[in-house]
This record gives C-alpha cells, structure tokens and sequence, in this order.
C-alpha cells in the first residue's frame, strides 16, 4: 500500500462534490413532506451524497477504529482507574465484551484495534501493531512525544483508514482506549482554543469518575502542563506534541484520512471531538466529511463540537470513549439514507392520491 | 375482546416493577465500565426491566399506532397544507411511502393506523376504521367535540393497545396525521400548563410552515378559543373535548393503555408529547411506560416535555410528525438492551485478563 504522510495528505484532501449535495437537498424537497420537516436526518443524506458523489450513498459496511495509547500524565494522579486498564480493556474490545463491542455488533459494525502506544506487549490476532513508542511522556515534566513520534501517529491513522477503504468500509467511526486521554484531551484543547488560567477549568472533567480532590488535582496539573510548554496555538502537530497523547494523534490523522479516501467519519465523545478540532485546524475542508454523534458528559465535549460548528444528534449522556457512540449514530444515518432513497416524492404519492378516489375518499 | 374504558384502565394501571429496575442497575453497575457512564441507554435498559419485570427484555415486535382525524379549526386559516392532506397521507402512511413509513421499515417496526376522525370516507384494507365522527368542530366557535365523543376516542386509544398486545407486540410507538393538529396541541397544553395572554405563544409554533401573517393569526385563534371555553385546567379530558382534537384523544388512550397493558410506549414529537401530558394528569403512574424521544423543532414540545419531566434523547431538529421520530428511538432501545444484556461484567472481563497475561500482557 501506498505511504500517505499527512503533510501530503492535507495537500490533496478532496472538495466534497457540491452538486450532489445541491442534487440531494432537491430531491428531498420533493419528497411528500413539509419542507425541512426531517431536519438533521435530511442534512445527514445531503452531506453523505455530497461525500460520495451519489444520490444512493451506501454505508452498510462500516468500521470503528480504535486505537490504544497509554498517557504518561498518569503518574500525577489524574485518572480514577489504574493504568493496566487500558491494556486489558484493548483486549476486551477485540474480544467484543465491552460497550462499543456490544453495540457495534447490534448495529452491524465491524471494530478494528490499532495499538499506538500501550504500555504494555499486547498480542491478538486481531490487533493492529502500529505501535509508535511505550506510553507518553508525563507531560508536566516533558514533551508527550517527539514531533517525528507526533507524525508517526498521525500517519498511521491515516493508514489504518486507506486499510480499511481498502477492505471496502464505507463509513468510519472513531474510537480509543487510553487511561488519562481526558486529561491529555482538556490540555489539548485548551490549547487549542487558546484558554487560560481559569477559563481550562471550563473544559476538564471528572472522566471516569474523580473524586473531588482528584480533580482539583486534575486541572492544576492540566494548567502546569499548559505553562510548563506553551504550545503553538496555530499548530495542532505542535499541542499534540507536547501536551497530547498517541491516540490523539492517531485520531486526527482519521479524519484527515477519512477526508483524503472521501469517506465519512463519525465523532465520538469528548476526546474524539478534540482530535476532531485538531484536524480541522490542519485543514477546514475535512469538516465536510464528518458527523457528530452524542453530547458527551464530559464537560469539555460542548467546547469542541462548538469551534468545529457542528451539534450532536444524540444526547445521552454518554462518557465511555471507546467508540460507543457511533454504532447508535450509523443506525441514525442510516435512517437518513431511508428518507433519501425510498421516501415517495409528491409526484408518487398523487398516482396514490387517484387511487384513494377510487377506493371512496370523498371531500 | 374485553371493553375497556379509560375510567377502568385508569382504576387498573399497574405500577411497574421496581425491583426489576433495581436488579437491572445492579447489573448494569457490574458491567466492564465505568459506573453510569452509558447515562440514558442504563436508564431505558432499567425502565424497561421495571416495565417488563425481567432483566431480559425484548421490543423486537413493535408497532406505531398512528391516528388520524381531522380538525373543524382548520376553517379559521391555521394551516399551511389542504384539509384534504389528512386523508391522502392517512393512505400514502398505510403504503409505507411516507416519512414514518420508510423508517419505521428500516428500523422493523410496523404501522397500525386508525382512522379516529377524518373528514372522508377513507377505505383500505389495513385501515381500521375507528371513527368516532367526521372531523371535529371549529374550537374558536363550539367544543371540539362532546364529552361522550372525547371518551369514546380515548377507549379507542386503549383499544388498540390491546389488540396490539394481543397480536404480540413488545412495544408501542405514537403517531399521527391530522391537519391543523400543532394548533390544537397548542390549545390543549395552554390549558393543561394554565397559560394565558401572551404566555400562550410561547408554545404555539409554525406548524408545517406558516407565513409571517398565517402565524399571527394562528396565536390570536388559540387564544380565543381557550378564551371561549375555559376549560378546566385539571381536567384533561374537559381540555381535550373542548379544544383538542380527536387523535389526541385517542394518543391519551394509547398512553393509558399501554400501561394498563404493561407496554413500553415511545413519545414522538409535539402532538404525541401533548397527549402524554394528558394521560400523565390522569394518572401519573403511566409516565413509567413512557419514552421520550426526539426533541421536535415545533416550539411547544419541550414546555410539554418539561412539564413531564422527560428529556429527548435525540436531537434532529425533526417536525413531520406521523409517528417519525419513534422507530430511531426503538433503534437506540435497542442499544440499550444490547448493553444489559450482551456485555461481559467485571468478572467476565479478569477471565479475558488472564487470558491476556499468558498471551504476553506485561506491566
């Protein structure tokens, strides 16, 4: 398989086809209803024939990508669970036991686990080895990674995307594993947005579940991080770095993937978004491939899906990562598709209407 | 079959079964995440073991009753579709070309439509025909309807319910088609949430699509009716029989009757939400049954939804009603089965763990 860098990537990210966006909002005013009267499920279809470049956009076979990736920051006391979690619950998720398995399997979707960076030697038959170093740094006292580390696992989610428009998915959700990735994700986003001192305390949560003290904890050590590196704030490659995780990046490198095969790709929660946030700011254009999903509980989620101008369709107050929920969110496009494709236009329904003279309708 | 009315459902309503929601969240708590971090999807899994006194439940047979009837309101300008699109969509809704129809195909649930009301002699073979009279009167100058009318719409309601239980089904989902119903709905939950003056256009919306002027005047015509009736704020079928409409009626009655028929039952949007509210101030103990599922784009909904103490789940701008909204919210019921059901606990997953420590896990 081809080797896609990033940079090159972003160089040849794809227009999404106008026209057929245009053609798809046509045909679904056509069709027997108040104007607009489906909403968000009627900008679903168009944007998924503005991707595909079809009025009959298919996304039966579809995959989440997960990808594992210890944090460094762990040792400072901000995650509720112990570290060996993220390697034994990268198993658990290929072995399908856990929410995103239970639910990717109802509502027909494959999942797919790449290791970017757990801190452990995992082998599965169905892992991905994209290993790009053993956990981060702690990012208090040090970089997260090498900027050539950063770009390894950006690239390799785009890989792992090109591998999956290879086996033929045709949609993409996001997913990851990573004990601390709230922590790595609030820090990255508040760089992101350029916050500081307090106002970080606007998008750090509990995660798994913090205790008070904890969490106070947490935010302090999400601000040292923030002064002790200053990252660019115009530089998403540069904040992934220094203050983010391998998921992160891995994570950003999907949409710019998903952007650059023309597949669309479903945001997550709160970490997701944040990646989500990072490939936006690398290239606007890849906006256009994708959909939010749920709200996040996750305090820091509204902040993200904001700057990126979208609004989620499910409110669920989810805030397991993983993946979980985008097998709910393909059932929902996948109702959109329905409306799209097999809804009577106003046309059809009058040969009906004649019919139902016939049968005795009077007025 | 036995004749139920609503005075004897109301008597009969069990209440649901509170140790099987608490089982239900005992489980749920032992499964492999965080604790409550599948917010909403744990909720619905454990109200409907509360419902279904099981810890298994099943919605895989489910079917949206949909209503039909037209209203003598329409004469004063409410609307923005012909009177006689009550009656052509009731058809285009029993062919499955509708909106409600390629959704609820997609999601495997089935359509039941009842004709409470329509002003035409509609035949077809799946329509049952439960007409109570032809359209109501004009609320702005006589009751709606009589008292004798209004109770025997609400029976229907519970009717239908019954011969759905008994044809199997697990799960209930509301609908409805009526033109001019939004200003009805309106109407009603004026008088349920006691609003007057200006108060009550803050739940009066555009309906399918009202012009600037048609919409002024459809505020001036709500609160005139109310003005004529008075109806008494604590009695719901006073309210429905002097300013609603026939298919809320009967929604009240489906609402009841599911459950007095022990049925979990999915609220759609603005209508269908007004009718719950309806039913819950005749007895409070069917909010137990219920589900609410999108938040409609028409205004009213979520001052009802509020008074219900319901939230949305789904957030699709969505206002066509006709039951639309029901069969995605089935499809997130569903995810939340899977997750009671198919997850792997705490436990479960250390087997998993120490199948990974002998395939190479290292900490």
């Amino acid at each position: 398989m081809e080797k896609v860098t990033y940079r090159n990537a972003l160089l040849s990210v794809k227009p999404v086809n106008g026209e057929y966006y245009t053609k798809a909002k046509e045909r679904l005013d056509s069709l027997v209803k108040p104007l607009g009267s489906l909403g968000r499920l009627e900008e679903i279809a168009a944007k998924l024939s503005s991707i595909t470049g079809t009025l009959t956009p298919c996304i039966d076979k579809r995959c989440i990508l997960v990808f594992a990736a210890d944090n460094g920051v762990y040792a400072e006391g901000v995650a509720s669970a112990p570290q060996a979690v993220t390697a034994i619950q990268t198993i658990n998720i290929l072995n399908g036991a856990t929410g995103v398995g239970v639910l990717a399997k109802r509502f027909n979707t494959d999942i797919i686990v790449a290791d970017v960076g757990v801190d452990a030697d995992l082998s599965h038959e169905r892992l991905i080895n994209m290993k790009v170093r053993k956990s981060t740094g702690n990012i208090v006292k040090e970089p997260a990674m090498t900027k050539d580390e950063a770009e390894k696992a950006i690239d390799a989610g785009i890989k792992l995307v090109g591998m999956a428009k290879k086996d033929g998915y045709q949609a993409i959700g996001t997913g990851e594993m990573g004990i601390g990735n709230t922590t790595t994700s609030s820090a990255v986003l508040s760089a992101l947005l350029g916050l500081s001192g307090s106002e970080i305390d606007r998008v750090v949560g509990r995660g798994a579940g913090l205790s008070d003290i904890n969490f106070e904890n947490k935010k302090r050590i999400i601000k040292e991080a923030l002064r002790f590196h200053s990252p660019d704030q115009k530089d998403p490659v540069d904040i992934l770095q220094k203050a983010g995780g391998l998921d992160l990046a891995a994570l950003t490198g999907v949409y710019i993937g998903a952007a650059y095969y023309g597949l669309p790709v479903v945001i997550d929660g709160f970490i997701s978004a944040v990646a989500a946030l990072c490939a936006a700011r690398l290239s606007p254009t890849v906006k256009d491939y994708m959909f939010a999903s749920h709200s996040s509980y996750e305090i820091g989620y509204r902040a993200a899906i904001d700057a990126l101008g979208f609004s989620a369709c499910l409110d669920l107050e989810m805030r397991l990562g993983e993946g979980s929920g985008c097998p709910i969110m393909f059932s929902v496009m996948d109702g959109a598709l329905e409306i799209l494709k097999n809804m009577a236009t106003f046309d059809e329904a009058m040969i009906d209407n004649l019919y139902v003279s016939q049968i005795g309708l009077s007025f």
